[in-house]
Parts: C-alpha cells; structure tokens; sequence
C-alpha cells in the first residue's frame, strides 16, 4: 500500500470527484423536487456557489470517519453533500456587502457579485434547506431515526448555537457592535462555533452514519474540534503571510480591520507553536482507531499547514 | 356550542397565545442549545423577528388540521412554532434593501431597520436552521420517521421548489431580470410557491402529524391550496385599497413597480370574483369532514376578507 500522505491525498481528490458528481446530480435541472415553474436563475446560482470549486475537506471528513466504523460510501456521500450546501450558503451568505463584502472566492467573483445581492441572499436560503432535504431522503440511510439524528446534529451545528452565532460574534469581534474586547478563550469558542461546529458535524455525521458507540463518537469529535481550531488558526496565518492569487481570497483583511485573532493574540510564531499543539491533539483523539485512520492523521497536518 | 365564526375568534387567538408561548420558550436565553458563548445580539434580533406580532394564521392551521386526526395539541404547536421560524425568516430576508427594502412590518420597523442588514441575513439563517432542530426533537412526535416526513415536506415546501424559488420568480416579476411577461397561470404557479407551499404545508403537516390516510391529507393540501392563493389575491387587493397603518405595512407598492398581481391581471372585481371561486373551493375541499372542519370554513372566509 502506499505511504500514507500518497494515500491522504488520493483519497481527498477521489471525494472532492464525488461529492461535484452527488452535487451536480442533486441540483440537475430535472432532479429539484416539487418545482413548477422553474426558478432557473436561483437554480444556476444554486450550482454556482456549489459545483466547481474547493477542496471538499468536509465531505472528505465525513467519508473518511464514515469508512472507520464501515458506513457505506454512497450514504456518506449524501451527508457529504448535505453539509457542502451548508458550507456553500454559509459563504455565500458571508461575502454578502453586508456581511464580509469579498469579491472573490476560489478565485472566481463571489454570488453577489456574479449574480446579484437578492440571488445571493436566496441561493444560501435555498441550499441550507436543501441541506435538509437531502438528509431526510432514504438514500442517506434507510433507518428514519437516524436520519433525525443527522438533521438534529446539523440543524445545532448550523444554528445559533454554531455557525450562525459565531459568525455573529465574528462581526462583533470586527469591533461593528460594541463589547467587550476579546480575549483567547473568547476567540477559541468564537471559532469553535463558526468554522468548528460544521467540521465536528462531518466527522460526527460520519460516525453517526457508522453506528458508532458514545466513546468512539466522543473521540471523532475531539479530533473533529481539534481540526477545526486549526483549520482556523492556519486561516488567520494565511490572511497575514499569504498572497489573494494563491488563496483564492482577498487577504490582510484582518490586520485591516483591527480584528482579534489567533494571530493578533499570538503572534505569528505563537500561533505556530498553537497550530502544532493542535495537531498533535487531533492525532491523539483518534489513536485508538490504528492504521484505520492514519489518513485522518496526514489530513490534520494538511489543514493545519495549507497554503490556500 | 357558540356560532363557527366566534369558535374561529376563538381558536385563532388560543392559538396566537399558545404559539407565542411556545416560542418565547424555545427562544428563551438559557433554552437556546448547544452555544457557548451566547451571540445575545443575534438571540435578540430573533427573538424580535418571531416573537409578539402577526395573527399566527399558519399556527392555527396546524393546530387545526392537526385536530381533524385527533394529533395531541403540545405537538401541532412544535410544528407550528417550526413552520412559523420558516414563515418569520422569509419575513425577514424579504424586507432587506436587496430584496423588497421594507421598512415597516407589523406596524414595527424591520428586523434590518431595528438592528442592521448583517444582523437580518443572520437572523434568517438561524431561524430557518432552527425550524429543522424544532422539528428533530422528540417532543414534536415520538416517532422519528414521522419527524423525518415533516422535515422532509418543510424542506420542500420552503425550498427552491416552493417558496424561495417563487421569491425568486417574484423578484423577477418586478421586471428586475429580463423574461416573458407573466400571464395568469404563472402568477398563480409563482404564488403557489412563493406564499402557497407553506400554507399547503401548514395543513399537511396537521395531517402527516395525525397520521391521516392518503385521501385524507389530498383533502387538506386541496383545501391550503386554495386558502393560500385567496391570501394571496387577498393580499394584493389589499395593496391596492388598504392603507398601510391598517394593513403594518407600505401599501401600493406593487402598481409603483409595474408589478404582474391577481389585481392587475384580473381588475378589482375580476380579483373579488375569483377569491369567491377560490372560498368555495376551499369550503369543498374538507367538506368530508362535516362539522369538524367548520372552523376551517370560516377561517377561509376571514383570510379571503382580512383587511390586514
């Protein structure tokens, strides 16, 4: 077999080839559920913000945990595209003027700025509801109780108690609103909720699909928060050290901002240091799995050391 | 028993109360699952968006359609409250700048007027992610394959197939994106979307939440269909003669904007014939239920003659 970073990276572009395949299959013109008169703009920007376009890195979470405990790859794939709609919407939602106002995501104009600020508003409201209707179908498990389950872990890790309300305090933390300064723990449960919360749903969602046991399901979480964390404290070193054109994203928004950051608390070399803490924590969590996930080791220290 | 119009009063209020209740509960501070650090701005905004306005129409058919079937009250008023996070949000979007730029909604200002454009598309997002948490709880049925169809039938009626697809055809309508002018059938299929679905929804989910045979909830959905297209010509009659203190929101919008409505398509009193076309329609639909579904009657009346 092949060395496990060989194997890593295979394993990522195979699910980032499905999951575009699921998609595009999901959001086919004829395929949208209960249609009559055709809404064919809100579809194509529907397939805008979601085809053609990043590392899959969620969906390649919820595969890979999904395959720890022997769930079947079509059903993973399907949690899989469920949780890209909420990311996608989430970004789309997030580039809006009123929100982050960015121009350009994965290299390519932003839904706004392609389409239009109503289109965009509507493409995230239609594929976070999408989100649900994929994981209420059969085809994602054939068990209606754990179907709920997924929804119930998704609907909590998007909501204000997740995403929604991290990004909100993200806002705050831009100084928008006014509050208190924020410290490191502020900063770690800010992120935990924003950019945490859907990347421990992709490896809960995984174990959840694989019947995984409480112990098992709590160590795939630890991994998934420890990740997270990171994924976040190499985004906010990026947004300092890297260059839009290889990110694929406006950067130095931070600094001009006067935002509080791992890398405004830490400094570039604390929040080095932080970063490998992290993922020497994500390689413990998911030690008592062996060989099984050594790939999900080699993925720890892809995100923590991206480039873009 | 008293007449059916002041058992409708009636009920309608009980069911304003009780809905109110409900989710003054699940919104309540401490209530709120899963968060750390508590986004209180965004708990506000969503709070103000959903709680203490509207006649909660949606609600009462719910708890209605729920009481056909014999389904307990405390679960009709779960998915009530789900479907209302639903109806509150798309409130919400619409009235940003981007979308209709609404400044007044319920004789208050809107959730963006009140609180800024960022804070509203967070809003939305969170209430319509919460709608599916509501829905996912044991407390709405013990039996998660019937969560999961009333998961499923929200998903779909609020989606791109129903009503944020048919915002979309309505921004479209307003001559924003080029296409064919509408005709009659194309209003009628962009209202059965945009305000339809949910109230279709709003009397399956009743139906679905009683276990009702498959004739049984063809009946219901007939009946919504129709009582949400009268709220709809109701609704544009309304835009012309109301006055907006009367109705909590600008009126004669629609004719500044050049807009495709029933009452431009059909005149003033093409649109008064039809919504009596639409009253019987309504009334025939849950016929079959007898004495039962009085109430129904007459609330099909009062959304074809409400003044606001």
């Amino acid at each position: 077999m092949a060395d496990p970073t060989a194997r890593f990276k295979r394993h990522l572009d195979q699910v980032a080839l499905d999951t575009e395949k699921l998609l595009e299959r999901l959001l086919a013109p004829a395929a949208v559920a209960g249609e009559r008169l055709r809404p064919a703009r809100l579809l194509e920007a529907m397939r805008y913000a979601t085809l053609g376009g990043g590392k899959r890195l969620r969906p390649f979470l919820v595969v890979e945990t999904a395959s720890l405990f022997g769930a079947p790859r079509r059903q993973a794939l399907m949690v899989a595209a469920a949780l890209e709609c909420v990311h996608c919407y989430s970004l789309v939602h997030d580039d809006l003027p009123a929100m982050d106002n960015d121009s350009l995501r994965r290299g390519r104009p932003t839904v706004h700025k392609a389409f239009d600020d109503a289109t965009a508003i509507l493409v995230g409201d239609g594929l976070l509801t999408f989100a649900f209707d994929i994981l209420s179908r059969p085809q994602t498990h054939q068990d209606p109780a754990l179907r709920v389950r997924l929804i119930s872990a998704l609907a909590r890790a998007a909501g204000i108690g997740g995403m929604a309300g991290g990004q909100m305090l993200d806002l705050a933390a831009e100084g928008r609103y006014a509050g208190p300064k924020l410290n490191f723990d502020d900063i770690r449960n800010l992120q935990a909720m924003k950019t945490g919360a859907l990347l421990v749903f992709a490896c809960s969602g995984g174990a959840i699909l694989g019947k995984a046991n409480r112990k098992e399901l709590a160590a795939v979480e630890r991994y998934g928060a420890a990740v997270g964390e990171a994924f976040q404290v190499a985004d906010d070193l990026l947004d300092v050290e890297g260059d839009s054109a290889t990110v694929g994203k406006a950067t130095g928004k931070d600094m001009a901002a006067h935002k509080a950051t791992f890398v405004s608390l830490l400094g570039i070399n604390g929040a080095r240091e932080h970063l490998k803490t992290l993922v020497r924590k994500a390689e413990k969590a998911i030690s008592p799995f062996g060989k099984d996930a050594e790939v999900l080791k080699v993925a720890a220290n892809f995100i923590a050391n991206r480039r873009s």
